[in-house]
Order: structure tokens, then sequence, then C-alpha cells
């Protein structure tokens, strides 16, 4: 049924970014870099904005709203931050346009020039710490826990959809706090929620870990990530926490009267995910036909297509379609009933294969007479009759066995795909035929990573959280390590 | 206990800027006439974004998303637009900065120009309907009912918070129809749902008209409106709904085979409400206290203060207080239990004022013996001891009485605040003395409407939907007219 040219197995680059345009997720538009997140994608990010959204809201966050725009002069206030986000980003120079005189349409009215050029936030910590000043004056003002669901841009000059692109959807959460300790607390609560939403509900395994410091977020002290492992082997940043210490504070002179009534500078996190955990989300489960989502995030969870020769059959398999329909709704599954007479109930099979609807129900004329469905499993294809009575809790059970089997797949994957390199043979080796993470000792310079890299294309993806201090010499220089560290090619 | 400097009797728009800042809904960013909006008042726009976003839903929308940065030249295509929407906008001329070879921060890098300007969406038509074009092909593929939330920007000369900002958050529904009828229906249905979700949450009765056509959007060939009237008697327009006809379809090329297999060009709506209805909310409502929110939009619906003097009575009101909390709860009320012991019960009566928790509930220690509590209304300031048991049912009819009553009072302004005139004397009076809607007879021409609006800063708001034709003369001019318009000085 496929009508895809591409396959994992042949080129999974081509692969993905077909069945990204094809099942309707997204596209690239007339603009650069930007893509427009189509209905049946924009429907997975709003199901996961909520969950996550939820769980912000559960850990004492709220929401509020900052400008897009950042004047120029506020990147240069933070020393680290200005090297890493004000270089690739969209610069408004202007406010006004004017009919060509030509009067070949419309043209840049250079008389409306501004007198400071606004950066369209690539990030918003500068902006929100301008704002932290006029709200924090006591530690009563204190913990500040905030986060804001935005556009962002970042000038990309080789872009994929939903993995980068130059403007992309995210939240960045972006606190406030007395204490170094609650910092650090804070940091790594949120590390915990995104690894947690990521398995519990996109049913992907991850690594907790923090970067190196060449790898970390510009003006950052510590950043701490979740690397998940794609079908491919490669590796993907699915989101990060940073502790920014008092970094920000400083740059924009933010500071607290603490109880002893002494001035002190504020602590600072950011946290953030964004659209590209579509990506992730995309490339763990799918398969050569089509999408495969974990059920917790599939807009429908349930297809039921009638097959029928004449309307008194049709009449017939809508009653029980309807009555399933209610059923499944009562506990709360998302189900949609195509009775649509324009598309043949092969047509529709490949629709609901294509996009990825987790369990499809057909009924015939036979399964009415003999109380019976057809129900069938997009992930594992399998088909099979089941009764009529009872269907809401076999589909139920069915969707939590789908929920858990996509994420012992992934995690299946991720054991098998974790090796260990003890010499700069077995190292090349791992990373060029096995793939995957590859644990090994590396000396803690830049450039020595930055060596590997270019010998391998291997980046280091974090320290893992979870891993122990071991005595052991570099895989590259051989010059003393205290930890291994996991190395992968990254997306 | 008001800490505010502003009535609304003496000077209502102080009041307001005041009212937003101090109930911390908002404030002016170091961006001109860019607004932070904080906390509080970003809770409010998510639960009307959620209320409305549901509405949508109901009526068969999906979500999409869209770039935020359009090329130049669409804006040329529709003929109408263009002069409308790319004049005062942000443009984008360069994506890369780089350090100031003087050692001044960063500079914009000249080398890093784009070879066409990108806008900054004020509204997202054009992007839009390029896109459709490759999405509509067959009548199969209509209707298209897509909406998007978004940030859009309109570089506003005077900006207000919430009223008129330079960049504001909306949501911009894009549709497309095989039919002018269905269009015209999808215009006049969205204009109903805006109408009703006015109504029904924001308690605020409104008049359902179309703009004259020099009020029309810009592209639009019908533009349906809903105005509201706020306390000082001037009138904000609350939402639109515009029937774009072929307009967009013919500027992009967007075609579809019809059933017959003939080529035609698709008809289009698009409907929007904004940050602006914040506005709307606390002007209509609010008294010289603070905030009064309806309770269908209020974050928090109650709110208990504990009083006592000791740890003992604060233990006992405790108890009394958690239970409430559980069974108002149940009921599906937002509720708080304020026990912070770094406030005094008086800070905080006056902080729930000014923010605007429509249900107070005092427990102190007698309270506590008698099996009751004190019950204060924000609206009406009412306070009344109740009995503690069958709490939550009081409390459940009690919100739903001060819904009910905002709207009855925001109702009797209308009504009040709506007059008739049929000679000029009577309109100037009118318009100055009293305020409010005016209906009066117009002759029809864009000179009158303007010369009316030079003379007495009315202007037309709508040509209600419900006004019957009738033979007049126009008051100014005294040309025949055939149905009266309704003119208000207006935000």
């Amino acid at each position: 049924m496929s009508n895809f040219t591409a396959t994992r197995e042949k080129d999974y680059s081509a692969w993905y970014n077909e069945i990204v345009t094809k099942a309707g997720m997204a596209e690239n538009s007339a603009v650069r870099g930007c893509m427009v997140i189509k209905p049946d994608g924009y429907a997975i990010w709003e199901k996961m904005q909520r969950v996550l959204d939820d769980k912000f809201k559960e850990t004492g966050h709220v929401n509020a709203y900052f400008p897009m725009f950042i004047p120029k002069s506020f990147f240069s206030k933070e020393a680290s931050h200005v090297d890493g986000f004000a270089k690739e980003c969209a610069v408004v120079t202007h406010y006004r346009l004017k009919n060509d005189p030509n009067g070949k349409g419309v043209i840049v009215d250079e008389t409306a020039k501004l007198e400071e050029e606004l950066i369209v936030r690539p990030t918003s910590e500068t902006i929100i710490w301008h704002t932290y000043k006029g709200w924090i004056q006591s530690y009563r003002d204190l913990p500040l826990l905030i986060n804001q669901w935005a556009n962002v841009v970042r000038w990309e000059m080789r872009t994929r959809l939903f993995l980068r692109t130059t403007e992309f959807l995210w939240q960045e959460g972006h606190t406030a706090h007395a204490t170094e300790k609650e910092a650090i607390e804070e940091t790594e609560k949120m590390l915990d929620v995104y690894a947690d939403f990521v398995r519990d509900y996109m049913a992907i395994p991850v690594i907790k870990g923090i970067k190196t410091h060449n790898e970390r977020f510009a003006g950052a002290v510590e950043t701490y990530c979740i690397e998940a492992l794609m079908q491919d082997g490669k590796a993907l940043q699915a989101g990060t926490s940073h502790f920014l210490g008092q970094n920000f504070a400083k740059a924009f002179d933010v500071k607290f009267t603490n109880k002893e009534g002494k001035l002190e500078h504020v602590w600072a996190t950011s946290w953030g995910v964004s659209t590209r955990l579509m990506g992730a989300l995309i490339m763990s489960h799918s398969d050569d036909n089509g999408l495969v989502l974990p059920p917790k995030l599939a807009p429908t969870q349930v297809v039921i297509v009638p097959i029928y020769k004449n309307d008194e059959e049709l009449a017939k398999i809508s009653t029980i379609a309807n009555e399933i329909v209610k059923e499944l709704k009562t506990q709360g599954i998302s189900v949609k009933f195509d009775n649509r007479d324009t598309y043949k109930p092969g047509w529709k099979f490949a629709e609901y294969e294509l996009k990825g609807v987790p369990v499809r129900i057909a009924i015939g004329p036979r399964d009415a007479d003999n109380g019976t469905v057809e129900l069938a499993r997009r992930d594992t294809k399998e088909k099979k009759s089941v009764a009529r009575e009872g269907i809401a809790t076999y589909v139920n059970n069915l969707l939590n066995e789908i929920q858990q089997s996509l994420y012992d797949i992934a995690l299946e994957r991720q054991t098998r795909l974790t090796s260990e390199a003890n010499t700069w043979e077995e190292f090349e080796q791992l990373i060029n035929e096995k793939g995957g993470f590859v644990a090994a000792h590396w000396d803690g310079t830049t450039l020595t990573a930055d060596k590997i890299k270019d010998l391998t294309k291997a980046t280091i993806r974090c320290i893992p959280l979870d891993s122990a201090k071991t005595q052991g010499k570099c895989i590259l220089t051989g010059a003393p390590s205290e930890q291994k560290v996991l190395f992968a090619k990254a997306y």
C-alpha cells in the first residue's frame, strides 16, 4: 500500500523528508528555512503542548508573554551570550514600506529607519532579565517561575523540517531564585519533567546528562540535556535545561534584598523544548509505510472504517459504529468514524496507515451479523477479529499495550546501540559501523573533541548523570581522564 | 483600600492605564509599543484562548502554523491589501550581526543583506493563500477550515496596553470554500461564535454589524464586526469576520475543479480576535478599586483568607479551609487558600480586590466555632456570613449570579447609552454629552463620514445587522438615506 519512494534502510534522510510531507506533518514555505506546520502535524504539537503545560503548572510555573523583538544592545550585555546568539539572526531595521515610485509594488521607506535595530528573539533571556529587574526587589518576590510559549528565529544555513528551521515554536522557562541551590534544583527538576514527558508520552527513552563546557548554552554555567537515539543510530538533543548562575542577573543588574536585609544578585535558570520534538517523535517509531504514533499523542487514536456494498449495509454498520464511537469516547478515547462515500475502504486504510492512527476498526456486513469487528494495530500491522461486546475496554488496553510496546522497542534499540570503546580503533569502528552511543574516555579538551569530530563526525552528546567516575585514558590522545563521556553522530 | 490615584469619573484613560499595570495585567516593555503580558494577565488570555479554541474545533476548524515572515512581494499581489497592510510594518533586511570593529558590542553585517526583505506578518492572508495553492485542487479538498494562534506586528504610532500595541497576540481563521454562499455562511457563523463568546464568557453585550466600505478590511468584500460599549461610553471593536470573495484566490491563483469538472476560483473568509479583548474585559467591568472579572474567565474564582492570632487558630481554620477547597474543586471551581504568613489579611483583601477575584471567603476563629464563613463579592462588595454547610453549592450559584449580574449591568449600560438622532444638533449633543452609540441616517459617502469624524470625533461603527431599512435624510448633508448606521467615539 505504501506510496513511499524512500525506505529507512536505503536512505533514512530521504525517508524522513518524505514521511513529514506525505503524512501532512509540515512542508517548506515560501520563506527560506521556515516551515508550515500542517493541521495533522500541529494537532500532535498541541497535544504535546497541553501535556507539557500541565506539567509546568503542576510544578508551580505560570505563563507570560514577552516581546518578540529585542533591542540589539541587549545582546552585548552578557559577554558569552552575544557570541552564541546575536550572530545569525533576523534583524529589523525599518518600520515602513512605501509604494515604489516606478510602480513596482512596495519598497522599503528609507526615512523609516530604526535608531536601534531590533532582533527577532533567538531566545529571550536578555529581554526577560531586563524585565525581571522591575519585578524583583525582595526575597518575597522569589522564586519567579515563568514560562513562555513562543516562536523564535535562528538564521540557520541548512534547515530540515522540524529538526532545524529558521523559525520554530518552543517554550522557554525563565526562573529566578534566591539561592544557587534552589536554582540548580529547578534546573534538574525541569530536566526530569522533560525526560518523563519524552518517556511517558513520546515513548522514547533518553539519556540525561550535562554538556561539556564548549557545548554549553551561551551564558550558562551548566547545561543539562536529554539525548535520544533515532532508528538510524544517530542522537538527537531533545531538550535542554540551563543553570545560568548569576550571569544574567549581573548583566541586567537584578538584585534582591535577602531575609537578612542584604542585597544579592538573583540566581537563574532557563529551559526549553521545541517543535524539534516532532522530528524526534516521527523518526523514533515510524516505518516505511508511514507514521507510527504513540497513542498518548495521537490526535485520533482509533478510526472506524465501514465496509459495505449498499445503503442497507451501511445503515446497519453505522448503527454499530456509532455505538462504538460513544463507548470509546466514554473511556476518553479519541475516535473518528470515517463514513465518507467519496473514498473507498482501501484508500482509507492506506491513508490511516500513512497518518499513523494507532488502531483501526473495520466493520463489514458479516461482522455486523456475527457481533464482531476487525481490529488492526498500526505498529505491528496485526489484524484480528474481536467481539463487539466489551470493545471499549479491549481497545483501551490495546492502546496502553501499543504505547508500552513502542517504548520497549525504542529502549531495546537504545540498549543495543550503546557501546563502550577503550581504544581509538574500537571507537572508530563502533561509530562508523554500529552507530549509536559510544561511551569513551576523553581528555576534557575542546581541541580533542574537535579532532574526534573531524575524524568521525561524532560529537560528545553529554556526560551522563548516572555515569560513575572511572580512571582511564583518552581514546584519542591517551591523556588521563576521570569519566567516560557519550559520543554519537547527531542531528 | 484603594491605592489608585486615578478614578473612572475624573480620568478614565489614566484609570485604565493604572489598573492594567497595578493589577499585574501587562506593562510596557523596553521595545517601543510592545507590551509584556504579565502572568495574571496571561492567565486570563489563556482562559479566553481555551474557550475560543474549543468553539473553533466544535465548528469543524483545525489549527496550523504558518511562517511569521512574509516576502515583501506577496503584499503587492492583492491590490487593496497592500495599501492597508504593507505600510506600517516591521521590515527584516539583514540576517546577521557581527562584532563592532570598534569594540562597541555588535553591529549589522552589511554583507548579510536579504535579496528580498521579509515583513513580520501584520496578518497572514498572503502567505496562507500562497500555501493554499498547493493544498487545493479539487472540491474534495474543500472546505479548508484552518485557524492559527500567532503573534502579529503592526507598527502603531500611538499605542496603549492591550488596546493597540505594535506586537499583539491573536487568532486568525482562514477558510476556503467551493461556493460564495458557503463562505458567507462561514463569515456569519464565526461572527456569531465571537458574539456568543463575548456575551457568555466576557459578560459583554455586542452589536453585530457590517463595516461601511471605507472601513472594510483591506482585501475584503464585506467586513462583519462586533462592537461593544465601554463604561465611558466609547465603543470598542471586539472582533471582525471578513468575507473575502475570490480576491485572494485570484491574487494567488488558487482554483479548484468543481463536481462538474470545471475550474473555479476558491471563495475565502478570514476572522480574528486579539489580546485587545483583554482591554475590553478590563474596561467593561472594573471599578476604582481594581479589576472586576466575570467568574467564567477569572483564573482564580475564589480565594480563602484565614484570620488568626496564633498557630492553634490557624490550624483549626486551615482544616476547614482545606475541606472547602476540596469541595469547591469537586464542583470545578478554581480556588486558592492563601495561608502565607508573610502578608496580613488586610493586605490580602486589598490584593484580591485589586486582582478581581470574584469571591473572597474569610474564616476567623469565631467562624470556625460557629460553622460559618464570611463571604464577600468582588463586584458589589457585599459581605455576608454564610453557613459552612453547603458552601460549595452556595458559591457555585453565587458565581453564576455574578456572571449574570455583570452582563445585566453592561447590557443596561448599552441600552441606556444607545440613542437615535434625527437632526445634526441632536447628533452633536448626543455624541458630545451623552456618548455611547447614536443611530442616525448617513448619505453613504466617505466624504460625509470623514466630515462627521472631523466635527465630532465620532465614526461609523457599523451598519447593525438587525436594523430595518427606513427612508430618511443624512444628519449632516440632508441627502437621502435608506438605513440608519451606528456612530460612536471609539477606541
